[in-house]
């Protein structure tokens, strides 16, 4: 049902990596707000680092 | 002008299906809210099955 | 499971109006994409008609 | 920098909740993605029942 | 058409500010993609500081 | 910290346009909502025309 989570995160991560942190983060979100795990979905999207800017450089030139 | 709609979906889903889909949203938005159909925009997020998870756990993983 | 839609419109809509819209949307979409609709969720976001530009000009601002 | 993270969630969790949910999804996210707690962003959106549907019914609907 | 823009910000903007922020980024939208004023759209989020966080912390709590 | 800014435009824009866009609209951002550069986020999202409809046609197959 809810909550519904979009994490927003550079591309290139492994399967292992999503997995845990999708599971791990479940977890928390059951424990603190007191719902059941079927009610949570969570939607990663990935993105290059050619399409994110922070303080109007994009993060692909930074440095 | 308004409604701007988003639409999470699986990738793979076939060009008629997508042209279907927005068509008779469309439809169906213009009217229960009586809006003209120019004002409708409809955005389709295709993501990956690695990308999306229930309950914890990725929907590639399920099963 | 999916799809999870997001429609952001002007607030004011009566309930009614929202209870037919999510309802003939989750039937649309049940059938073009052929799934079942308990794996349909919807979101509506209400904005103010001072929060969305068209054009360079707050919507209401216009005329 | 990233990851950016969206929690939809119903409205009226209590300020305390908002607090443990954020500390401990960050605390998760720089775990399993070995990022720095700083580049972490959490933006919560609270939404009424009347604007959330499951399987065509308003949630305030429900039951 | 496109863009679309979707822009988070804490709630207490003025009306003045948000005219010339949603005015000017149009410009600047307009000017760099070559594309003409009216299919820019534009949408502001307004949020709590009680329900943003960076680093794990309610930006209400910091300090 | 804050403001977060997405940008829905089509795929197929230069790197050069890019790195334009994000500089010029975080400088609008600045100097109008009076933060520092370096809480400014900005997020390229690039769809297909494909993935996006106008009054109820994919822009894909529009004309």
């Amino acid at each position: 049902m809810m909550p519904i989570v979009q994490v927003q995160l550079f591309e290139g991560r492994s399967l292992e990596m999503k997995r845990k942190l999708v599971s791990e983060m479940t977890k928390v979100i059951c424990d603190v707000l007191e719902v059941s795990p079927d009610v949570v979905r969570i939607i990663l999207n990935e993105m290059s680092r050619e399409n994110f800017a922070i303080a109007g450089t994009l993060v692909s030139e930074r440095k």
